[in-house]
């Protein structure tokens, strides 16, 4: 049988009763909840890019987009705020409304449920916007378009919103054990020939954690986003890549992740993150685009291409990512060893 | 942001086009499929019972319900069918179709993309039914009552269901350190108190694998539910329970799993499995009942108890499970570290 963990009821149902407006009811998962507040790279740099700018955040109004069980909110409270306004369209948001009034900051945070673009604001403008939008590579479903939304909506002119800079990364990595292994299982299952499902399995982006040492090419930086620039179409990006090999071995295909950067008003330094293989483990992770080919590299050989990443035309929470691929490998048995590939993926 | 998995769209679409009848959609994650696959206690008992009963399967019409990639349609045709009928309503059997085409065995067997309970079928009565329907805890998100539909209204008098019997077990756990990080975690969030989330915690068994050296107390059968008879009101059961400790340890909570046995209608041994902790590794893994209360127990203690299990008012694929307990513990300290309680949980 199929074993799926349940989506957010929140978005499938359509009424409330007054009972569910007032409680967390007893179809949403606080997993998901415990997962990101237990991942500490994330939680800590929020709160460190807030308690470093407490002269910014001082008598401030804020606007927390997607504010879950309320923390950056209180961060932001605790900092100076002088009022901070949460949105989220899930019931989780309840259980928020309980631990604010615990936590005695129910006269500095109000809790609106909803969608952003249906709720009514006790302000015209906020002064900050703080938001813990991203998803895996990025962009998957993610609520970027929210708070792009809220800033053009909501924002004051000059204000900031925290994180404000965001770019997704890319290199070249071993994987030839999980990625045989992967791939074979469907050749013989049980004396079957599953193959049809080896294309579905290569267009699948891995979101998985990475050993650092199998990243075996340079990294290159595929894009980077302004949150106070940036618009929706631009998310639909194009970018090309150049990565060098670092030792003789395989490259078997591409791991991304991506870097946050918080503003530092003040001119202080910047509070920042990585997801990438290097650094500390979040629930992020890293996403892997296995390629078609297995690369045999020498140090020093060049693989360039071009990463398109655009929303599915049937379901705009889906990313279809193409790469294009050009691996040149030098000497004498270089001509051999070069290959050229396109490859399609479905994030969804 | 939240991340969930996405449920099978299958369930959601209204409508499906021509290009989605005829082919596996991009929606569809195949993920699951693998994971029960290579889950070879689950794969290979079926295989076996299926096998070991060749000569019974030979010239019979079968059944497959929830057919999935159709391995179970596949292994049955192998070993005899005249002809199996697999039915299951996602679109992973739009895959099942190509893979029963590539293995040569198009003419033995039909898949029927639908319910059960909307499909025509090409004969009035088959002569085994066939079935994965199990999900955690035996019955949560189970394809059970679809199987007792095809049971009543297509299954030959006399025929036989694999697998027939299963029962539900439970015996006591010691798990101090995982219990105590999973309440305590909300205690303090960040420098905030987060404690209504303890109820929540509380209340929600988990799934997980369990070593057996933590369970500390003898086992009970709760429940036995033989396919061939049982109706869908006797799956909401009330069971006692007696356990009698092995050493003197803690009893944290209760540890659950179920057992499978297939029909044996030659006389042979039956197949059977278990998904205990004392068995090998199954996707199913075990599912724990944490108690409000950690009972200090001696060798010989005695817990003994009652458990509920009823489908949810609200939404009948969650379960509603009441334990009730009462500990007896003996020895100059025994009215001390006695304890009754009744813990309420919700399976969703």
């Amino acid at each position: 049988m199929s074993k799926t963990d349940v989506t957010d009821s929140a978005t499938q149902k359509k009424e409330l009763n007054e009972y569910e407006q007032h409680y967390f009811t007893s179809y949403d998962h606080f997993g998901i909840h415990e997962e990101m507040l237990q991942d500490t790279v994330r939680t800590l740099s929020y709160r460190n890019a807030i308690a470093q700018n407490k002269d910014f955040f001082k008598g401030k109004v804020v606007l927390d987009v997607g504010c879950g069980t309320g923390i950056l909110s209180m961060f932001a409270a605790k900092n100076g705020a002088k009022h901070v306004i949460g949105v989220d369209m899930s019931s989780i948001i309840e259980m928020a409304k309980q631990i604010v009034e615990l936590n005695g900051l129910s006269d500095k945070i109000t809790l609106l449920r909803g969608k952003l673009e249906d709720v009514v604001l006790p302000y015209k403008k906020v002064d900050i916007i703080i938001s813990e939008w991203m998803g895996y590579f990025l962009l998957y479903e993610s609520m970027l378009d929210t708070v792009l939304y809220a800033r053009d909506n909501y924002l004051v002119e000059g204000g900031l919103i925290f994180p404000d800079k965001c770019s997704i990364h890319i290199a070249g990595l071993e994987d030839s054990k999980y990625k045989g292994e992967k791939l074979n299982f469907w050749q013989d299952v049980y004396g079957f020939d599953y193959s049809p499902f080896i294309p579905l399995v290569k267009r699948e982006p891995l979101v998985d954690t990475v050993e650092n040492s199998s990243v075996n090419t340079t990294k290159c930086k595929l894009i980077e986003f302004d949150l106070n620039t940036v618009t929706i179409p631009d998310l639909a990006f194009h970018s090309k890549f150049k990565l060098q090999a670092k030792r003789q071995d395989f490259i078997n295909g591409l791991i991304s992740w991506f870097d946050i950067e918080f503003p530092a008003p003040k001119g202080n330094k910047p509070v920042t993150f990585s997801t990438g293989a290097h650094a500390t483990y979040t629930h992020w992770k890293q996403t892997v685009f296995y390629l078609e080919d297995d690369l045999e590299c020498e140090a020093n050989d060049i693989l360039e291409g071009e990463l398109t990443c655009l929303p599915n035309k049937d379901n705009n929470r889906d990313l279809d990512i193409k790469i294009v691929y050009n691996f040149k490998a030098s000497g004498p048995d270089g001509k051999e060893r070069s290959r050229k590939g396109t490859n399609t993926y479905l994030m969804h």
